[in-house]
């Protein structure tokens, strides 16, 4: 099989590889597709070296099938598709506080251990989950992706008639809205990106500009100068974490989803005066990667627009630069069959 | 009867002056004790010109007697005691979503419309809470600024056998650490002035000087390495707003309670990181104002150990003067009885 190795230093080498066989409670996959996320690329650049270790395989938004499962691993059919919830948790301490998709010695798989972007994964069976045969497997490998989502929006705990801003409209921003409208909410996409703009208006959201219009005020039109129940900051960018207290009504929610180096300027005015209520929102909880797959099942959103390619193992490096900035480029998918 | 009037530009006039009778809806309270609260320094300091509608009385954490009852007011006898909740919320709109405690035409008693600084105060009956007959009325006086821990308590979702800590031990800082200790918490209270960390400690705080120890490391080695479960933020310093999500525990919850004029620093990272919830905190519902009285009434906090001093109502311009700092005294009551 092929498998391409992340080698430090932004530099990737493809190569032959054996399958490595399951040890007792894992299970190998064939893999399908695997998804390029942000944090793949951070890791292109360099940015991750201290955590990575090199040579590595990397990548976590897959789909697959089961191929193979070792001792102690039961209820898996061969050939059954699946997709991984990349989190291993096996570490949790009470300190934890049982919140075990954040434990302080949480292993994520495709960046602290091996990761998908080869033709064959083996992984903690606990991580599996399945996925209904009928379902595209390269939409199923938007299964991570859209746990991510899941989960915002479950911390944001968004109701029905509810009207929410998405600060930032990439992958995650769009697929938090697509969930959000699903949760019944009317939704806002703030994005400066033209093309992402056009993406965000095709899919029918009410899509602003925040160069071009006041956020603000369009939300407080929109909701009769209450401003959004809901914020969802996704752009990690200076100015949302500003902008994000500002488009919130009295006790309204604010989900923190960009991850932001530094500390950054927030109006805790704002959080006093109305009372806000800010939320930090990582990864996803095993209900988050059922309610994923649900949607996915049930074919309630149009995630197929949110695929922009689908490309080669081989292309793997090369994408890593044509995304280099990635405004372009929505969900870029990696063929990982042989 | 008489009146101490700011006149703007930081100047006081103490007058005499005529009982305001009841209108339609209304009821006169003789005044027995008012406590000077920081929003009263910064007024008296010029700080609030631009609000605050000179000459005016000021005033809002007092305590008295019901004298008069306007029109159309029923319930009350005359001479009952009573406090003021002093929030006008006549002026809600649907846009405040029912939080008529923060709405957004809401009008502060004291800072809006005039206060308790002097003899005879004329308010809307509706502001107006009993309290038992053989209450201190000097205690009483502190329903006020209790209701605020309560409401801040009660925003932090504080269970049993939880750990917080309090940056900050200043009078609200205090009561807020009495009342989570109430309310069975652990409680550290972090405060930079010594006799503040003094009095803390006399009421049995674990206390720390957050410029001598690791306050994060303190409460890692308190809690088997898992944080704080609420943070209440009630210093108003740049550290503060850092600190705050550094001592919180995962899912940790951080009740926003100081007033920060300027966009802060805040590490989002650790927010996002740990899931934390961050909730602002303003003023008092009702039912923080029950509490706060029930707290009063059945004498469960050692509160006279928070009144620095009572002074008569002609030493309240040289008050603001000695307590210019606001860091030498904890809560200085004013006695308004003729």
């Amino acid at each position: 099989m092929k498998a391409v190795y992340y080698e430090g230093g932004g530099r990737f080498a493809l190569r032959e590889a054996e399958p490595r066989p399951p040890e007792r409670g894992e299970a190998r996959l064939e893999v399908a597709y695997c998804g390029i996320c942000g944090t793949d690329v951070h890791i292109a650049h360099g940015a991750m070296d201290h955590r990575v270790k090199a040579p590595q395989v990397i990548g976590h938004e897959m789909s697959g099938t089961v191929a193979e499962l070792g001792p102690g691993v039961a209820g898996f059919e061969i050939g059954e598709p699946v997709v991984v919830r990349p989190l291993d948790t096996r570490g949790g301490t009470p300190a934890d506080k049982g919140y075990a998709h954040i434990g302080r010695n949480l292993k994520f798989l495709g960046i602290d251990t091996p990761g998908a972007f080869q033709g064959s994964w083996t992984v903690p069976a606990f991580t599996l989950h399945r996925v209904p045969r009928l379902v595209d497997l390269k939409i199923a490998a938007l299964a991570e992706p859209l746990a991510v989502a899941c989960h915002d929006v479950r911390r944001g705990e968004l109701r029905r008639g509810e009207t929410a801003v998405v600060i930032g409209g990439g992958p995650i921003g769009l697929l938090v809205a697509l969930v959000a409208r699903e949760a019944g909410a009317r939704v806002v996409v703030s994005e400066i990106h033209p093309a992402r703009r056009a993406l965000a208006s095709e899919l029918d959201f009410d899509v602003v500009d925040p160069g071009a219009v006041d956020v603000a005020e369009h939300v407080a039109d929109l909701t009769a100068g209450a401003g959004a129940d809901v914020v969802f900051e996704v752009s990690g960018s200076p100015t949302g974490a500003l902008d994000m207290t500002r488009f919130a009504s009295l006790r309204g929610r604010i989900v923190l989803v960009a991850i932001f180096p530094e500390a950054q300027p927030v109006a805790l005015f704002d959080v006093f005066w109305k009372e806000l209520e800010l939320h930090g929102a990582r990864v996803y909880e095993p209900e988050d990667y059922e309610r994923s797959i649900d949607l996915i099942a049930t074919d309630r959103l149009p995630l197929d627009r949110l695929i922009t390619a689908v490309e080669p193992l081989e292309r793997l490096p090369a994408l890593f630069e044509e995304h280099a900035d990635g405004s372009a480029a929505m969900k870029v998918l990696v063929d990982c069959r042989a």
